[in-house]
């Protein structure tokens, strides 16, 4: 295929370039993938492999699929984009969630990742320290070895708080429905 | 990119060959596609061109994105599947909304699309006389020109039952967020 990427589409590309250097990788669930010594985060849907380069994952930023309007608000009003100047530590998580997650039905899924699991309300404590951009992987079309690629980035000052707020994450209702999990820290040099 | 499709992506193929033949294309909103005799529906996310083809038009068929579990539960036990021996009349709905409608909350979007709407509440009337499939396409990670494909079949005794629902949904405000669509009506021959 030819096409032109959308352009909310964005590859990491895992290998020996980019501006990331790889200070751990982790597999917390699932299969693990090369390990790999820097990535590179690029613009558009490429899966062609730079020499050099282990993986390429792709994904699309995409439209809310639970927040609401009041949440949201929020969200706008705190956030903060990544690629800030100070924001040189980062984390790339890898996640795939289970066929049962994907079989449920809208409000079930919303009361488990908000009412039950407070994603939004614990992201929310973390702003506009921790940035995030959040890419969908499961409706590109092709097959793909995970549904989510999060890539979040802050500056080393607030690297213990990214911790406490990933283990308040991992310790949800909603983390059982993930069956893949890759951890991979990040610092740019 | 030479990746394996999602087990979940179709590609409607329009040109000289195909199982459809194409009775009416009819351009509603927005620009309209070449004009075709007939149109394939073949598994798997496929963009080159066959001989004769004049367009692909590719989808993924995705987890829910609005229906509650009640609703899920009514559709799940009164619709049937798609390709039925008598259904020999179908539609083909191309289907772009605005960027206003992305940028909705996903209550606001349920509120329109349901409550306001009753987009789902309207389809389950004309359960199992009318079958469908829709497919997504604003997440492949290339620019599409359309955001859903709707294919829907049915009896020729049921053509009318089905113009019925569709002129319902037509006057809906959800319509009103639509900037692109294409009527495409077939007959398997």
């Amino acid at each position: 295929m030819s096409d032109a990427s959308n352009s909310r589409a964005f590859t990491f590309i895992g290998g020996d370039a980019g501006e990331w250097s790889v200070a751990s990788q982790r597999t917390l669930l699932g299969e693990p993938i090369a390990s790999v010594a820097r990535i590179a985060m690029v613009p558009g849907n490429r899966s062609e492999l730079l020499p050099g380069a282990a993986w390429a994952l792709r994904g699309v930023a995409t439209n809310d699929r639970y927040t609401t309007s009041a949440e949201k608000a929020e969200l706008v009003n705190r956030q903060a984009p990544i690629g800030r100047a100070g924001a040189t530590r980062a984390a790339l998580i890898l996640l795939r969630k289970t066929a049962a997650w994907w079989m449920l039905a809208q409000d079930q899924r919303r009361a488990i990742l908000e009412e039950q699991s407070h994603h939004i309300a614990i992201g929310l404590r973390y702003l506009p320290a921790i940035a995030r951009r959040l890419l969908h992987c499961r409706d590109l079309g092709t097959e793909e070895p995970f549904d989510f690629l999060g890539f979040l980035d802050y500056t080393p000052a607030d690297a213990e708080a990214f911790d406490d707020m990933l283990g308040q994450l991992r310790a949800t209702k909603e983390w059982t429905f993930f069956d893949r999990e890759i951890d991979i820290r990040l610092i740019k040099d």
